[in-house]
C-alpha cells in the first residue's frame, strides 16, 4: 500500500502559529520533505523545528531554486517529485513543510500537480502572510460586503490599478523591485497613503512601514496591504 | 495598568486547527469572550473547546444577534464592548475567541473599532475558511502570478461578474440564498463547471458539491470556489 503525502502548512514565521494538526503529522511522518536553497537552512524546516521531536524520520530538502526560466524549474519540480514517489511507493507517508499555506502561490503546487493523481494528497492548511500581516499592522482585511483582492506586483501597473480599483482592500505579494512602480500606482488611484509594507510578519524582525517611506527593492519577505476603508474612530 | 484585548482565531472548525499561540492564550487568559447565539453553544467555544484546560477564569458570552437592521446591531457591539472594557480596566486580559481570523469577515472587527483605540490589542491570525475550503476541494488558491479575489454573494450580481471576471480564483462568501443568482451568473462567464460549493470545511460534515448541484439556499457555512484555472494533468 503507498504511503500518504501531505502538504502541511506551518504558517508564516512565527513558529507559534503553526497547526495542532501540523504539529502531529510533522511529527508522526517517517519522512519529513521541505524546499531548501542550494547552501543554507530551509525557511520551512527552520519554522517548525522548534517542535520536531527527536524521533527517528528521513529528512528530503528539496532542492527548489528560484528560477525564472520555465524549463529547468520543471525539471527540479519534476525530480523533486520523483524522490517523494519513491518513498510514497515504498508505504511511507511524506509530509512536505510549506511556508504560510500550502495552496496560496507556494512551491507545493508543482509537487501537487505532479503526484495527488497518483497518491492519496491531503492539505493541511496553514496562516497566511496576508492574515499575519493584516494583525501587526491593525487593518482588518475585510469587513461586511466588502471585496479583497490578492495578487502579485509582477503585473503591469495598469492591470493592477484596474484590479485593486474594484476591492476594498489588496494584498500586494511579490513586492520585491516593484516598489518605485507601486508608489506611482498608488499615487494614481490617492492610496499611497493607505498602503503599509508589511516585512516578515509575526517574525522578530517584523517591521510595518508607511508605502510612500518603503525601501526599494522591499526585503523578500514583504507585501503591501492597502485599504480605501476608513480607519475605525477612536 | 489594563488588561490587553486579544482577538484570537480559533480556525475554520476542526479543532486541530486551532494554532499553538491560540492555545497558549485561551489557556492563560483570566476572562473568555465569545459571540454567542441567544439560546445554545457558542461556535468559536465549541471549536477550541477540547483543548480549554480546568484552570479557574471568567466566561463572557457575548449576545451578538445576526441583525440586518444596522442601529440595533450598532447597540450590541456597544453593549459587548463595554462588557470587555470593564475587565481590561480592571486589569483583567481578555481573549475574544473568533471564528476563522479575527480580521476576515467576522464580530471581532466591530470590538476592535470600539476598544483597540483604548486598550492594548493582539490579533492572533487563525486560519480561514477559504484555506480549508481550498484544501478540502484540492482546488489551490493562488499560484504563479494568478490574482485571488474574495467577495460576497450579497453584491449585485453584475458587479459579482466584473469582478470575477478579473481574478483567476475566486471565493464566494455569504452564499445562504444566492445559489440561484450565482449559479446564472457563472453560466454567463462559463464557470459554472469549474465552481464548487464547500460546505463546513474542516469538520466532520464537510461537504465538495459540484456548484450546479447546489442546494438553494446553501448551509450557512458553506462557500463557492471556482477557477479559470485547468486542473492539473494527472
Amino acid at each position: 500500500m503507498s504511503g500518504k503525502l501531505y502538504g502541511i502548512g506551518v504558517g508564516p514565521g512565527d513558529p507559534e502559529l503553526l497547526t495542532l494538526k501540523a504539529l502531529r503529522l510533522i511529527n508522526s511522518a517517517p519522512v519529513l520533505a521541505y524546499p531548501a536553497p542550494e547552501e543554507g537552512e530551509s525557511l520551512a524546516r527552520s519554522i517548525a523545528a522548534p517542535y520536531i521531536d527527536d524521533g527517528e524520520r528521513v529528512e528530503l530538502p528539496l532542492r527548489l531554486p528560484f528560477l525564472v526560466d520555465p524549463a529547468p524549474a520543471q525539471e527540479a519540480y519534476d525530480a523533486a517529485a520523483e524522490n517523494i514517489a519513491k518513498h510514497l511507493e515504498a508505504g511511507r507517508d511524506v509530509a512536505v513543510l510549506c511556508e504560510g499555506d500550502p495552496f496560496f502561490y507556494g512551491s507545493f503546487l508543482h509537487l501537487f500537480a505532479r503526484l495527488s493523481g497518483r497518491f492519496e494528497t491531503e492539505v493541511v492548511p496553514g496562516i497566511s502572510s496576508p492574515y499575519a500581516a493584516a494583525a501587526a499592522a491593525g487593518v482588518p482585511l475585510s469587513t461586511r460586503d466588502e471585496t479583497l483582492i490578492v495578487l502579485p506586483a509582477t503585473l503591469p501597473a495598469e492591470i493592477l490599478a484596474e484590479r485593486i480599483g474594484m476591492a476594498d482592500t489588496a494584498v500586494i505579494i511579490k513586492v520585491g523591485r516593484h516598489v518605485g512602480k507601486l508608489k506611482r500606482m498608488l499615487v494614481g488611484l490617492s492610496l499611497l497613503n493607505q498602503a503599509k509594507l508589511i516585512v516578515g510578519a509575526s517574525t522578530d524582525h517584523q517591521q510595518v512601514i508607511p508605502m510612500a517611506q518603503a525601501p526599494d527593492p522591499a526585503p523578500y519577505f514583504s507585501l503591501v496591504l492597502v485599504t480605501r476603508r476608513e480607519a475605525p474612530k477612536r
